[in-house]
Formats: C-alpha cells, structure tokens, sequence
C-alpha cells in the first residue's frame, strides 16, 4: 500500500474566483505512483471549495451569480460581531464543497468526459492551501 | 490490499429523476471481495448528482420541487450564450452533491436504518455513467 | 493496511444544534494506530450532517438561520403525507453534507488552522449515530 500527501498553494487576485487545478492534481497522481486507488482533493480553510464541473466560462460566473442569490454578502450575519466580515464565503463554499474524492484507475483520474476539479475560491488575495492525498497501490 | 472498478449505466426516461442504486452498490461491493474498506460512488457527468437520503416517493419529489425553486430553469444563464440550456443541471447537481464514500464493515455497506443511494439525474434522457470503486481488504 | 470501525452517539437537546466532534474523532484516529491514510466520518441518518467548518458560535447561528430560509419547515412538504413532519430536516442536511473525508498525515487529522469537524442535528431530541471508518498504514 502506498500513500503520498502534498499540497497546493493558491492567492487569487479576485475576491470570489473559480480556479482549474486538473492538471496540477494529475500531476500529483503521477508523482504518487499508485495506480489503483482515491485521491482526496479538499480546501484547508473554510472559506473556499473544491470541487467537481465544467471548464466553461459562462458556467463559472453563472456559479458566482448564484451563489451571491442564494449566500448574499451581507452586513447583518452574527458571525461579524467578531470582527469578520466574510460569513457569507462560510457558506458559499458550503454549497460548493470542501472536498472531492476522485477513483484513480490505471494510474490516472478516472473521469467523465467533462469532469475538471476547480478550487473556489470566496474570501481570496491572500495565500491558502489545498490538501492532495492519495491511497492506494 | 484489494481495489475494484465498476461502471453503471443509466438512462432516465424523465428529464429529471432519482434512481434508487442501493442493490447495484451492494452487488459491487459483494463482487470486490472487501470485507473492510471504502465505496466511492460518483456520477461521471457534471449534470447528474450520487447522493444518500430515504427512500420515500414524496421526499423524492419534495427534492425535484425544492431543487426547481433554489437553482430554477432559465433561459439567461451565461452557459446558454454556449449553445447548451441546462445550466439549472448544474447548479441542481452542485446542491445534490457529486458523490459519496460509503464504509464496508464485515463486507457489506455500514448504513444506517434508512440510508439508500440515490442517482440524481437533472439532464437525462441521455446515456450517462455512474462510477464505484472499492478499496480495502 | 489497517482498518478502523467506530460509532458515535449522540441525542440533542435541541431539535436542531451544530456539535464540535473534532475531539472524538482525533481520539477515534489515534486508537486505529493510522499513521498515514484516510478517515470516513459520517452520519448514519438522514436527518443530520458531519461537515467541517469553523468554531465560533455566531456562525453556527448564521448557518442555522440561513438554513431555515432556504431549507424552511412548512406543511405542505408530500414527505407529510406519510406522517412525517421532518422533510426541511432532509433538505438541510442535503445543504450542509452527509460526510467527510479527512487526509490523516503523521497520525493526527492534517487539517488547515481553522479546521473543525460538525455534527449538524435537524431533527434531534433522539438518539442517532456517527460513523468514524478509518483506512491506511
């Protein structure tokens, strides 16, 4: 049985932004070595995702619409009585994930043919990590 | 150390649906021969959602009404300026969730009285895959 | 490689309450002897969430407030027709997740600095479960 543990690093320049990490977590598998097994991909903070659509851009700003619609960015969540400002990226990436787990068969990402990983990220211009794991043999 | 790879086919005759896939999973989990370990089940399309909830033919539908309100079919999406109109799928499937990791115990599911899996389905009539893979011993 | 089965219970006082598990599930990972691998912690019921967030008690109360407007407890959910009256309860822990998995690094869970794990109750003055399955070496 073989393990492997690394992590990304990411600033986005945006607030709220959608970042494709496909490659950079194919590469990770690939330094792994393991051929059969999950890889587990999540956010260590809890104001950003990660998780598992579709490489299109309207798609990634209809996503940030939404998200604003249904987790507004407000003024009055209790959470602000610390000091914080950002309650509603807690639950932005609520709805979008903390983690996938995605099957590594033959020694690649067994995808769909649309699958692509993204970091969301809803509290961003500052440096935050994504966790990289892999099981398997 | 064991793995074990399995696809599942479905096409849904509604447009939007949910399958109950339990006796699939626990099939392919009886055919891996792991006694302790963990199923990961996920659609392999990004419009279609595996999740776990209670078999009950209202909740089902209370799901597909809730899920119309709070990520509903419109024509602005920026997704359509693509050609496509099912963005609302998307969006659907994000809240339905991608996937589940479900425990082995003594080589069967370790569920609870009234978990069941479900394949949620919000842009059918299509052929679409389902993956699971087992790891364990 | 090296598996792991524990159980949680827990029974609220509140029909719906955010509990911090953070420190039952370190001790389950220590007890497994898991130096490097994954943890499955997830709730056996429908009704009721494991998901990661942060420790700070005006958040729980945003999550809990916005959960209600989006999720709310109504009448004329079909589920009702059963005899139920918990369909919000199903539709709130479909927001906040049935599961995590969290990478174990070193032996202990290697989570970013504000990284805490949830029980979320949406249904609760009565006994219920988590399950905690460990997998690795």
């Amino acid at each position: 049985m073989k393990t492997y543990t690394d992590y990304l690093y990411f600033t986005t320049k945006q607030e709220r932004e959608i970042v494709n990490i496909t490659h950079e977590i194919e590469q990770a598998v690939k330094r792994s070595g393991v051929k059969e097994g999950l890889v587990l991909v999540n956010s260590m903070h809890i104001t950003s995702s990660v998780f598992i659509n579709d490489e299109e851009s309207g798609l990634k700003q209809d996503f940030l619409k939404w998200l604003e619609k249904i987790a507004p960015a407000r003024l009055d969540y209790k959470h602000h009585q610390t000091g914080e400002t950002n309650a509603d990226a807690h639950l932005k990436r609520t709805i979008m994930g903390r983690e996938v787990v995605v099957a590594i068969t033959k020694g690649a990402l067994d995808f769909g043919p649309w699958e692509q990983i993204f970091y969301g990220e809803f509290d961003g211009r500052r440096k935050k990590r994504v966790l990289v794991k892999v099981i398997g043999e």
